[in-house]
């Protein structure tokens, strides 16, 4: 219809069916089985209501934009208040890593900043991203036009794959690292991180680090930000969440951190990055931005760990009852997912469609997240006390 | 330091000094006359404070989301609750334009879906940018690496460029219009939107029509949406906010409405736009979903007009101080910008300079707008009453 052209990349876009897989499945099984009580195990998404401190703070600035003596318009510059970028360094500093408040980029999401970031970058990069993995990270760099070289994530491996797994010959601009993971809940320790962060180094390669599932760290080994690791101010970027600390799935805020040493062809990255988000963004709500310093203040952060607490507990109550059975997995410590092998050899359809019929149990075929996840099988601690134990009695483990 | 190249396109990106310019010329100014009492008339922004039901909307959905029982994570899809979505098509159908809910696609404000809308396009497509133009047209194409023309914005046209102004030989794939128009404050009437109309479809280019201050219309001639012109819906997009209607500046909220029936390389641009969002974004915060729902009911609307019309009678005084004053401008009627030649043949940035001086008055200098400014001047609506009544006695004009 138009001159115009579209972007052809999105042409080579896969379509994801996966949740509505599920979704057709499920409802066909509840068609003819309407008395079965099915339990859901597959949310990827918090359940938990926000904390008290967080709902507080967001009321009480939304009524200050009420009021035209408080009211607040364009947060200048759209990359975050300055009381949020401060709170937000503030929690680094907890976590032993100093940041300035002007490397800390506030933003609506991980989700976002993960895509938007490729804007920055040249077309003909190439990117390395683990099988299994978060399909954005697939899709952002498909659409990008980049080339996409993957890294096995494997049983062997913990699906934590290394350095070494990289197949010969690749040499990625970018590496995609997700810590605790999302499929898996696998994490990286120091040395294993470590290891990737020398190798970024000697190989000029920037690694972006997804961190939006550091609140669930409890294992001091663990890092929960690249830049506890030396050398990542080098060659690291990190993008993180409220998402999963406060439960702001339904809020949006998130932050990049780019280190201010960071260039590419002379150029800073922070600039850049700056640049693209005050040209193509205007910054997140006021309101928002309130909730968010709220949860990071140490009465916002006792409350939002009730919560991840109460995830975690559902977590090792999954793990402890995989454990029971002899079955191997990753993750249910210091994540919200349990990725296990699916029983009997069968594939993650098969035991979708088994767990449905036999124990009325909904869980994520792991074949959605990567060709490596053909086998495997996502369980999320994201669901009620209640029926996380029911779902343990019933797949037998407890 | 890295393999990794940087998208070049944003080396021939200028670096924009206006709103530092003014600021440090204020500075000085101020320094060295310390008791001259400033009016601001430069400001782009709204003042005005929330309407109240938004404010008991958003405090309300905040409620919510503290509780278990009402709490929201992920709004499913990020293209906008079907409330929103809903209440967005009622708002167009009292503008006499019926559009699908499905046509409408909630962002988190008009800059980024101005910014983000390129990416579903290609690399090679040209665009027909006003001179001058909010800012964000221009550099958004640069980063794109397109090809861009300019169409002339001057006194004969009254800053409304026709068909018959674009230069001979442009055949653009995109047509940038404003209407009514930042900084110009001009708006098309329904005659020469339709001319706009017809030439986009006798060329196959599509309009992206920037409707961000169709609150402040109040002439029935002049169109609020361009889907008020007979085949619009076949070769344009309508980019629109809640910011300048409800003063959501610092809350954010946007909306596209992208027509099903448009096609490029014969893939719906509608589906396109709905995979960016979907991959790159994560949809709006529910409690701002709220308020703008709120702001588009009878009552909010109405509230929220009180604002708008708080800021059109400033602008009237601006105008009648004007033409007083036998001043040549555009606007000050159905916007809330004044755009005015300066005086005494001065440029835009000489007459900032005498206003400071002579009038302890600032403005922006319309230079900052392209090249068609240098003589220009745009004051603005959005200061209180009082400032705006003060600034126009200083400058002569009442």
């Amino acid at each position: 219809m138009f001159h115009l052209k579209i972007n052809q990349n999105y042409l080579n876009l896969q379509e994801s069916y996966l949740f509505k897989t599920i979704a057709q499945r499920v409802g066909s099984y509840k068609a003819e089985n309407p008395e079965a009580e099915i339990i859901r195990l597959g949310i990827g998404d918090v359940t938990r209501p926000l904390a008290p401190v967080v709902v507080e703070a967001m009321r009480r600035a939304a009524a200050e934009m009420g009021d035209a003596a408080t009211f607040r318009g364009y947060d200048d510059g759209g990359v975050g208040y300055d009381f949020l970028r401060e709170a937000i360094a503030g929690y680094y500093a907890g976590k032993g890593v100093e940041l300035e408040p002007d490397e800390i980029i506030v933003s609506d999401g991980a989700k976002s900043d993960a895509g938007n970031l490729l804007d920055v970058f040249a077309p003909d990069a190439s990117a390395l991203i683990p099988d299994p993995v978060y399909p954005v990270y697939v899709d952002t760099n498909v659409m990008a036009g980049h080339a996409i070289h993957y890294i096995d994530g494997c049983e062997q491996n913990g699906f934590l794959p290394s350095p070494g797994d990289v197949p010969p010959g690749v040499e990625p601009d970018i590496i995609y690292l997700c810590s605790p993971n999302n499929p898996t809940g696998a994490a990286y320790n120091r040395e294993q991180l470590g290891a990737w962060v020398e190798w970024a180094l000697g190989r000029r390669a920037v690694i972006f680090f997804d961190a939006a599932y550091e609140s669930f760290v409890r294992d001091r080994e663990i890092p929960t930000s690249i830049f506890e690791i030396e050398g990542a101010r080098g060659c690291a970027i990190e993008i993180c969440s409220f998402s999963k600390l406060a439960g702001f799935t339904g809020v949006r805020c998130g932050y990049t951190v780019v280190p201010r040493s960071l260039t590419a062809d002379g150029v800073k990255i922070n600039a850049l990055w700056r640049r693209r988000q005050t040209t193509k963004f205007n910054g997140v709500s006021y309101i928002t931005q309130r909730g968010a310093e709220a949860a990071l203040s140490p009465k916002g952060l006792a409350q939002c760990m009730e919560n991840v607490t109460y995830y975690l507990e559902n977590a090792k109550i999954i793990a402890d009852a995989m454990s029971a059975r002899g079955i191997w997995f990753t993750g249910g410590l210091n994540a919200p997912y349990i990725w296990m092998r699916c029983p009997d050899g069968l594939d993650s359809w098969a035991y979708f469609d088994k767990l449905l019929r036999d124990k009325n149990v909904v869980g994520t075929p792991g074949e959605g997240f990567g060709e490596n996840g053909k086998y495997f099988f996502r369980l999320t601690a994201f669901g009620s006390r209640e029926n996380v134990v029911r779902a343990m009695e019933r797949m037998g483990g407890r």
